[in-house]
This record gives structure tokens, sequence and C-alpha cells, in this order.
């Protein structure tokens, strides 16, 4: 099935959009949790980031349709990080949720082939085991071809980054040519790419990053791109609302996913959360912030009518 | 040491500006390397590409300054295929090699310093051990910033996407903003960033990709680019010679690293080494080809200048 119909078909079947981002970082990571698998070593770093990510997913697996690693953060552990995200995207993907790995990866040709073949393509598919990878657009539209033609192959997806969530995404992404935005080039292309690729759903396989932080844009790009798919990063810690992302969904509460990383993962450590559940029950302040952003999204935005029609 | 003036002296010592660009393919080994490592399990091809670049690293170390791993191709393979890659950055540093990781990462914020702490240094310094990293600008200011200030710290350097070598890099790079090209944007604060990390040699530890198969726009980048090293792709298999990279280099045959990867690591494939070498002394082909480069690169550009004063 078409990628794009399987979002439709578990963000449906969940009732909402939202999206749940697995960014591990040591130090924002439960004390009990960080004693029981060490600290020291890259390997151990990584043991820990796997024990916690793991109990996330336990968590939000029957709650959202979707997670989004970070690849960064396993990164940056070196080959002990990449070996967690690994058996992380495909523990995610036993437990039933769509997993998007958020890379941001880009190159041409040839070697776009190889970053497409080892993510793109769940269970046995590839080495990976992703439903979907973000892309930076940077080289152009014979850099982004090569992920779109193995993502349609493997009934996977792409979000290409349009309009990103940070101040500095401005600098070349509001430059104006030919009279329009940078980022309204991007979205033309990857608008005309979803077309290429669509789905019963009437959206395609190739979806757009568009950040929460651009209320205005969002619902802009949303009228210029009715094909795409929406990843919206940015609500929560970096300041989006329910309200900014409304003018991201369609009619029928399709066409975006709402992402939420740091405010889903560490809610333990924030009120109201931190006072109900402190650190030692983790796991049920992210059950808690998950289901309130669920709330959110449904009071504030056209995804109240998911699952109702 | 700043990462500008160790690649000087890199380029000084050896005394050509030649990068060897790591990009095993499976299709492309020779059949008795594959025979001994098997070629089955990810595991197995994984093994296959380490033999075969600690092959190439063995032949070119005595002869070049650097080595440019391909990330997507160990990447391909999943999580053997990153630890495969990381014994390899260790490998080729271990020989006096300088290692520009290309991975065209970037993100925003925190988590683009995760990519900057996990690659960059070498050594001890970080867990992958890179001196470089090539980064992608779409995502702007605030994205490439933390890159810098990671390198700059552990005397490690980063390239950003200006003009890639590839004919749809022009979809974006080459539309028109405020009067300039949208890579000129791009090249303008690049080169802010070098001149902000300047080392003792004139050049910043912040580079530029600029392709060989631009040749005029290489050179006017080069006047208006200063303080940048480029590194140059493009070369060989997609088209550059060494007249087309003539204008990257400043008067003492600085500021450009041109990579050739195909062009060396298969070169028993291709006339004239196939029937000098013939598959099983592919080293010796891979050590053929390299000094060839050399010799083109010094008769043909100011880097026959290199080593000579």
């Amino acid at each position: 099935m078409n990628y794009a119909d399987r979002l439709t078909e578990a963000v449906t079947r969940r009732g909402n959009p939202v999206l749940v981002g697995l960014d591990p970082r040591l130090d924002s990571l439960p004390a009990s949790l960080i004693a029981s698998t060490g600290s020291d070593t890259p390997a151990q770093k990584a043991a820990a980031y796997e024990t916690f990510c793991r109990g996330v997913i336990d968590v939000v697996a029957p709650l959202v349709p979707a997670v989004k690693p970070q690849a960064a953060f396993f990164e940056q552990l070196g080959p002990d990080g990449m070996a967690a995200l690994g058996k992380l995207i495909r523990y995610a993907s036993d437990k039933g949720l769509l997993v998007i790995l958020d890379g941001k990866r880009n190159d041409i040709g040839s070697t776009a082939v190889a970053y497409a073949e080892g993510i793109l393509g769940r269970g046995d598919l590839s080495p990976w085991g992703a439903d979907a990878l973000t892309v930076s657009p940077y080289l152009g539209d014979d850099s982004l071809r090569p992920f779109v033609d193995v993502a349609v192959r493997r009934e996977a997806g792409i979000y290409v980054l349009v309009k990103t969530s940070n101040p500095g995404g401005a600098m070349l992404q509001d430059l104006t040519a030919d009279g329009k935005y940078l980022y309204e080039h991007v979205g033309g292309f990857v608008n005309q790419l979803a077309q290429e690729s669509l789905g019963q759903c009437g959206y395609g396989a190739v979806g757009a990053v568009v950040g929460a932080t651009w209320p205005e844009q969002l619902a802009q790009l949303r009228a210029a791109m009715p094909q795409t798919w929406f990843l919206v990063p940015g609500f929560g810690s970096q300041g989006g609302t329910a309200a900014d992302v409304a003018g991201a969904f369609d009619d029928r509460g399709l066409g975006a996913i709402v992402n939420n990383s740091r405010g889903i993962l560490f809610a333990y450590r924030r009120e109201p959360y931190a006072t109900q559940f402190g650190e030692a029950r983790w796991q049920e302040a992210v059950e808690a912030a998950t289901r309130d952003m669920i709330e959110r999204l449904a009071a504030d935005t056209p995804a109240g009518r998911l699952g109702k029609s």
C-alpha cells in the first residue's frame, strides 16, 4: 500500500496526528535508568538510549500513529549508537508504529540511491527498516528523485525540508526569486513529486517539513500543496501551539502529523507532570503528556474530526 | 592547530591536493576480495567494504593528504556498515591521513551540536574521529554555527555545500535573489564563517563544496571567497578535468582539494589500468591512478607549485 495511504490509515485508526520524536539526551534521562545501564562508555550510553526509547515506545504505541527517531543523537554516540538506532526502529515497527527516521539525508545520483535503499522500507525491505526519511533539498531535483523512486517501490515515504521551524531557516528559505520565496519553489516541486506518487487518500508518498513556528505560511502552504502530507516540528518546546498548527490540516483532519519530542519524552521534568509523577514514574508522565497533546490538537484543530465520520 | 593549517600542512607535505573518495560499491569490488569475505549478509558486505578500503588506504596514505569516506555507502548496509565506517576512519587517521566524512549532515540547535560532537575531532576527541564533515546549508545560519563552534574547539573543519557538481543542483542554487545567485548568498556566508575561524595559513576552518563541473563559477567563487578552502568533487567520472579545476587554487597552489572516488578506487576496471594490472593487482591500479591524477593536477593547475617554494 502507498505510504500516504498507510499513514492515513494509521492516523485515522488512532484518531490523532501525534508524532512522538525520539530524541534521547543523556542529561535529560531519568537518573535511575542511567544508574542501571551506566553512562561511561559509548556502549553504555547507547544502552541507556535504547532502554529509554523502548520504554517510550511501549507507552505510546497504543496511542499514536508514528514515531520519529532523530538520527543525530544516535550518531553522536558513534557506531554503538547506530546499532541502538537500528534495533529501536525495528522495535517500534514491531509494535505497529510507523517509523520516520529524521536524518535530513541527501546526496546525488547513485549515492542518494544508497541512502534510500539503506533506510527506506519496513521490516526486511531494507537494512534500517524505516517507513520514511526526512530529506534536505539543497542539491536539487536530481538528488530527490532517487529517494522518491525507492520510496514508491518500497511503500515508503520521504519528507523534504521546505520551511523549517528555526529562526535561521529564513536566511535561505525566505529569499525571493522570480517573485516567490525559495521555500515556495521547493514546496512547488515537492507537491509535484507528491502528485506523481499519489495514493488512494489523495496525498502522495512525498511529504514536506513545515515548522509549527510559522502558522501563516503553514496555512498558505497547505493551500498551495494540496497533495502533500506535512510533518510539522516545533510544537511545544519550540513555542508552537495547537492553534498555530491548525492551518496544516485539511477539512477531514488529515494532511499533517505534528511532532513533539522533549515535551513528551522528558515530561517528568516539567509541570504539571513533575509533581504528579516524579522521576520514578517517568513512563506515566510520557503517557499523560501524549494524551494531553492529543486532546489539545483535537480541541483546537481539524484533527478533532479524525475517526468521527 | 587550526584545521585549515593542518590541511595546508598535509597538502604541502605531500605536494598535491588529491582527496581520495572512499565510495565502496559492492558490484565494483574485485571478485577475489568478495570471495574471501562473502557478500550475503550485511556483516559480510561490511567486511568486504572494510577490507577493500583498508587496501586503498594502505596504498594512498604515503601519496595524498586526505581521504573522504562517503557515509551513504556504509549507511546503506545498516548498523554493520556504520561499524565498518567507524573502524575505517580510525585506520586512515592512524595512517596519517586527514579524514573528511562526506555525510552532508545538518539540523538545528542542539541537534546540530549532536552531529558535530559525534563526528568532529580526530582520535579520542569524538566517537567517530573525523577531521572534517560535509554539511548542507538549507536550514540556515543558526544550523551552521553549532558545527563551526565544535569544529574550532576540536581543531576540525566543515565543508558547506555551495555549488554542487550535479546538473540538478542548479534548481535551487542558481535561483537569483537580490541580484545574486543563491549559491553566492551561501558562499558569502561561508566565507564569513571562514574569516571567523582563520588559521595562520590565511584560510579558515570552514570550507565550501564547489563542483569541478562548473569551471567558470569555481574561479569566480575562488575570487569571492578568499579565506575558504574548496572541496572539489566531480573530477574524473563526472567529467571534470585538471584544466576545469585550475581556477579553484590560489597562486601558491593552495585553497582546493580535488576529490576522485571511482576513478581511483575502481581503476582496475578501466583502461589503461585494466590491461596493465587486471583485477588481481587492483591495489597497483589504485596507486597508478592516484599518481596519474597527481601528475595531471601538477601539470595543469597551480597545484604544481606545491612543495617547490
